[in-house]
């Protein structure tokens, strides 16, 4: 049977060569492993803890190297937007939009992502319950566009802190359409670095595991090569270095969780 | 000694007589208890729980209809913006700009806030640490304006419910800049009907006197003449027929808490 | 209009004079601002965070100590039992019998204290929804008793934090009992430094005048002339030396809602 | 590799002649599928939500029909203690003592039950991190017993709802102890129903696979052959009839998280 789709790639798109380097990294070792894969990485971080952290190259320098590394490389390509009027520019490149978290409850940004006709990934903020998604797909889907993904990245727990339910995977199944569980945001630690968010990446891979087992239809992780020196999100980016045993895990659980699907 | 400032008025704008109405009204009561009084009511409500929600009559229409409240009433005025764009605009006929909750992480809209020079109203997201909104204020203040304002409304607790952590708002101080306790958001159940959130306006009046007791510098609130009628938040805005006693109430325990405070 | 009743005293019994040295002072304090007084200290620290921790002098001696208060003094006495057959022999020398929270949901602890026929205050378990005291009440009612005492010391948020919901004190109110608020636990940070629980003794005067403001009948507060060299909870208990300048807020407070409550 | 360990049985000790029917069938179905089994039924629901729910048999009689399973089935048992004084007795009988979630803070049962020699397996308070289970572990290990089972049933999220945080079970793990994932309790909703607690049996299985991806050594479930007519936790026990197919989705997921193992 068919394993999950990758969403990877790094948090913001840093330096040209280095994105397109990642990129192909992570292209080959999908493409040994048999995994489906969408390149993914920020042209703007429009909501960083500090006005002083690196925001990524902006709209229109972003999209051209998001168009490079998917004519180069021939991957599809995810990004987020952060304003309505950006979705259609984006839309030019772009085979998924992405609204983030934060902004899961706009609804003309919803509006405007799903007006594009592109797949929409929404991510469900910190703030809602796993039921709570439905309003947001159906101001999506209000626009005729019912290609929507759903994201778990974890939901707010006490202070710079957050807590994946596992309970809200089939809750969002329920809504109707594919479910995307983000490894890498649901080990944030919000703010817990004061001008920045921390994070505890030794939890990516169990928790990987975890929302395979319960059943997902595709990961969303960043991937950098050098962790340590990355513009954002470094405390729970995962080393490129280590991606291809952990996508050999993700491969082992997502089979046993459709093996497990033919005894019900 | 001075007591502390009310901003007031509908959650949305509605029609334009009910607006003056209301406006008018809690002026009269205002004026008769001797406190500050600021009109507040959205032009848009960019982010309700469902698509099929009343968002209001939209930035031009509104900013008219708030500009006569301001001209006829001689009363200064808050509202919200919800992207960058509208904040320039806005402050034309604002006193204080307000970001919303859902958006106080987001950079650009802060910063937008900020070099309109107006006094910028941030509420602290549901999502957000007392002392996340550190750098939420960093940001305003990195355009030169330190006219800022910074409001308490809860903090997510478990699915379709918040919680006011009063110890917030002492934390809130600790960043240098005025606090606001917003009482009817504050008893907002976020989602909890379904397609809309419900609320607990019986727990207004012992927030609002907790906060007091705890010291705050202002108390935002939403009121309505018909509460069950209203086009957004019913089940959480205060009837306007109720507002003078409650305003009495306010008055006695911020007069206490400011007569505790020479104690120290 | 009468003030509220103040339970306090040092968490442990620890060295008798000290015992008594305190008593004394809180006695002569509360005297002078007219404040009913209950003294309150616990024999055994049946759930020390970690095993090599103070637990006090155990049952027999510290009834012992406690009747001296009591007959010494003439001051009532509050503390606190952990087993079913503590509560009799307990009975023998207390006024109010306490059932810790993590206890409160255990039957025979709970029905042993409501036959003993003496005042008998529970503590709301961390893990406890406000509502959810109404069968705990009820479980202690079923003996016949119904001198209750319901007290709120706040509910987990997140790890190693809780949250007072102010919201609580009115719903407790709800359950038909007097309602007393625990002013130094709601402080503390449990299990947050290692091997014992943290706390934020500079929230307790906030918290205090919040709950006095939104209406309790009773203060509960740890006092110790010298919390750095407590043998428990020394991080959240308030000194003595402050102690009658933080009652002097609680009174002004108090005041302050009783004449809200001739408002409405 | 060698599968995790079932601990299984009823919640409460009914009938006897429908435990030893339950224990015989869940025997049989364990012995099919090569799954080591332990049967488990409580004496005593000492702190049930309402004072008019059924407790159960009690220790003596309890014990007696325990002996029976014992003797009769030949298979291990374990069973929960709730004082200090019933270790000892139960003992007698028990393989495994068990040490309910809302007593494991108190020092006595905990060293009570270490005493005992057998096995000790506790469950994780509700309003514990998962580190603070150390200072538990201590605590029973300080007698020399260091057959030691730490349990994850969920943690306080909100009102009357618990969260399983995956990351929990690694951290419990790095105690030095087996940890065992308690499927049937982890989706209870505490005093939900009112004056007895609810629970959303659907997610024991994609709980139970979670748990078992992210790796645990045993699993903790209660069955009941009527969940309908159960006297206590009917909302979330698995029906005996659908077991045998829950465990095959175990034992796909056990292995898979043993063979990812493996690739590290």
């Amino acid at each position: 049977s068919k394993p999950f789709v990758l969403l990877a790639g790094p948090c913001a798109i840093e330096e040209e060569e280095r994105v397109i380097r990642i990129a192909a990294e992570i292209k080959a070792i999908t493409e040994r492993l048999g995994i489906p894969y969408v390149f993914k990485a920020s042209f703007d971080k429009a909501n960083r803890s500090s006005i002083d952290s690196y925001r990524g190259p902006g709209l229109e320098r972003g999209l051209e190297i998001l168009a490079r590394v998917k004519s180069e490389l021939d991957l599809p390509i995810i990004s987020d937007v952060h304003l309505p009027e950006q979705a259609a520019q984006a839309a030019e490149v772009l085979d998924i939009i992405q609204v983030p978290a934060f902004l899961s409850r706009q609804t003309d940004l919803l509006l405007a992502a799903g007006k594009t006709g592109k797949i929409v990934n929404v991510k469900k903020g910190q703030f809602l319950a796993p039921w709570d998604i439905d309003q947001v797909a159906n101001k999506i889907a209000s626009t005729g566009n019912k290609k929507i993904l759903l994201t778990e990245r974890g939901v707010s727990f006490g202070y710079n802190n957050l807590v994946v339910d596992m309970r809200s995977l089939p809750r969002l199944h329920a809504a109707g359409y594919p479910v995307v569980f983000d490894a890498t945001h649901s080990v944030q630690l919000p703010g817990a670095a004061g001008t920045s968010s921390s994070g505890e990446k030794e939890y990516v891979p169990p928790l990987m595991r975890a929302a395979l087992a319960v059943g997902v239809d595709a990961l969303f992780m960043e991937v950098h090569d050098e962790p340590a020196l990355a513009k954002s999100d470094g405390a729970n980016m995962l080393p490129l270095a280590g991606l291809e045993k952990i996508l050999k895990q993700a491969l082992i659980i997502d089979q046993a969780q459709k093996d497990c699907q033919k005894i019900n």
